[in-house]
């Protein structure tokens, strides 16, 4: 089961067993007051720095989402997405609610991207996925719907197994569809890590499916957050997630680590060269 | 399938889904010059500050291990046990290749102590096991026999299950055994982790015994090593190793991060308390 992303000339293959691809999350205003209030202005100009750092660090795929506050999705998405390309061979991951700004983006982009997001929700289910089919773009399957998130890893496969039959309706295959198990803060229920774990499993197991999960999410409000997010990433890849979104400056090493230890990196060569772009990257930082 | 072990008036239980067990295993030369050179001359007043240091830091268990070039075992293991006793009420793993030693130092063992180890080849077989039966001790069992260190996680389990036949004749259960599905380093062997996460798992579910493994070993020669140790523990918990051998003041926030995105840690109460002593361990250290 092999999901295959492309860029402007450059093929990005997610696969179990496969070396993990992350999914760079940084072009997104969410959290970030400065970007944001560019994006206001439609100053683009921070997006090349944020791609190149990310894909320096080792990411495989870029999500691009400008939802800030009366930012003009439809208009600008595009934009973004040619900026990026134009910056990087890379595919990106375009990252709306917006299925018009989807669309007008995936009209612009180069290569075969990934849609952030469907899910099982009817009004999703409707918009999105015919978007979707006609770029013949693959798309992220969050795992809930009109009832909220499923508390129980079985609920949670009832709702992916949902998305796939409405896909398939439309001629989107397993193979175009990229699970999320879904992750609720680690603070507010000390068994959200450990239904997102068994869900992924469970995915994996029934669907053979590929998988992405923010995994930074679980740990707000924890101390020691960078701890917890490698460790929570470390277990999510063994358990098949394959293409997790993460900030790759930050958690690469971790991410080339799991790989490994999984036998996925002969000779360590990945790792060992991650190692050492990433430390020249923090050394000129300070 | 719980295994109990018991320190002076201490309960510490080892079971799937319940908190890690960290192993400590900083009492053992191997590597420390001074400690070494102590042990030669008689000294062991090195010993109550590392039971401190890694009570302190969570250890649940204590390995023991004297085994210094020219040390009489037999003399000063039983020695070290009653001195790692007297200084915190702990389970000890009681730790040498010696049959003699393990007997000497089991008789003072106040409680019931884990013995490190025995395996597959019929020279520890037979003369290990009848000494764990005689004083009711769990044993640590690694997945090896006369013809090495298998290479397959189903030839590992075989080894496994001959070990369990034989302690079975002895009368010793399947809840006395903690297997140790052994690492090799990374460094050698790309899939060497791999094949130790895929013999955990195969493990669990063949025999649903607890595990130990002595996690740091595979990352030698590796940069960062701090990284892929708290990596490779995060993946080893999470495929059932649940007693892993470690340094307790390194890694106790990995295994009790661990822990907590397993769902094993109500409130986060043990692993933000962990978070607070570790912090003022290094505090107190600089």
């Amino acid at each position: 089961m092999q999901t295959e992303l492309r860029g402007p000339t450059a093929v990005v293959t997610i696969g179990p067993d496969l070396p993990t691809v992350m999914i760079g999350e940084r072009i997104n205003p969410t959290g970030r007051k400065v970007f944001s209030a560019e994006l206001q202005a439609g100053d683009l100009s921070r997006i090349p720095r944020d791609v190149q750092a990310q894909v320096m660090a080792g990411a495989g795929v870029l999500d691009v989402n400008v939802g800030a506050a009366g930012v003009d999705e439809v208009k600008w998405l595009p934009e973004a997405v040619k900026l990026v390309q134009e910056t990087a061979d890379v595919p990106v991951c375009i990252d709306s609610p917006n299925p018009q700004a989807l669309a007008a983006a995936l009209k612009v982009t180069q290569g075969r991207a990934l849609v952030n997001s469907v899910n099982g929700e009817e009004a999703r289910l409707s918009s999105v996925l015919p978007v979707v089919a006609e770029h013949g773009a693959a798309v992220i399957a969050l795992c809930m719907d009109d009832d909220g998130i499923p508390t129980t890893p079985e609920d949670r496969l009832r709702v992916a197994e949902k998305i796939l039959e409405r896909a398939a309706k439309l001629g989107i295959g397993v193979e175009s569809l990229v699970f999320d198990p879904l992750v609720l803060t680690i603070g507010s229920d000390h068994r959200a890590g450990l239904v997102t774990l068994e869900t992924a499993r469970l995915l994996r197991e029934k669907l053979g499916c590929n998988m992405t999960v923010g995994a930074s999410n679980s740990s707000h409000g924890m101390p020691n957050r960078e701890l917890l997010n490698t460790v929570f990433l470390a277990q999510l890849i063994t358990v098949g997630v394959n293409a997790p979104i993460c900030n790759p400056v930050k958690n690469a090493l971790a991410v080339r680590a799991a790989d490994l230890m999984l036998g996925r990196d002969e000779w360590a060569m990945t790792y060992i060269q991650a190692y050492r772009t990433l430390s020249s990257m923090q050394e000129a930082a300070t």
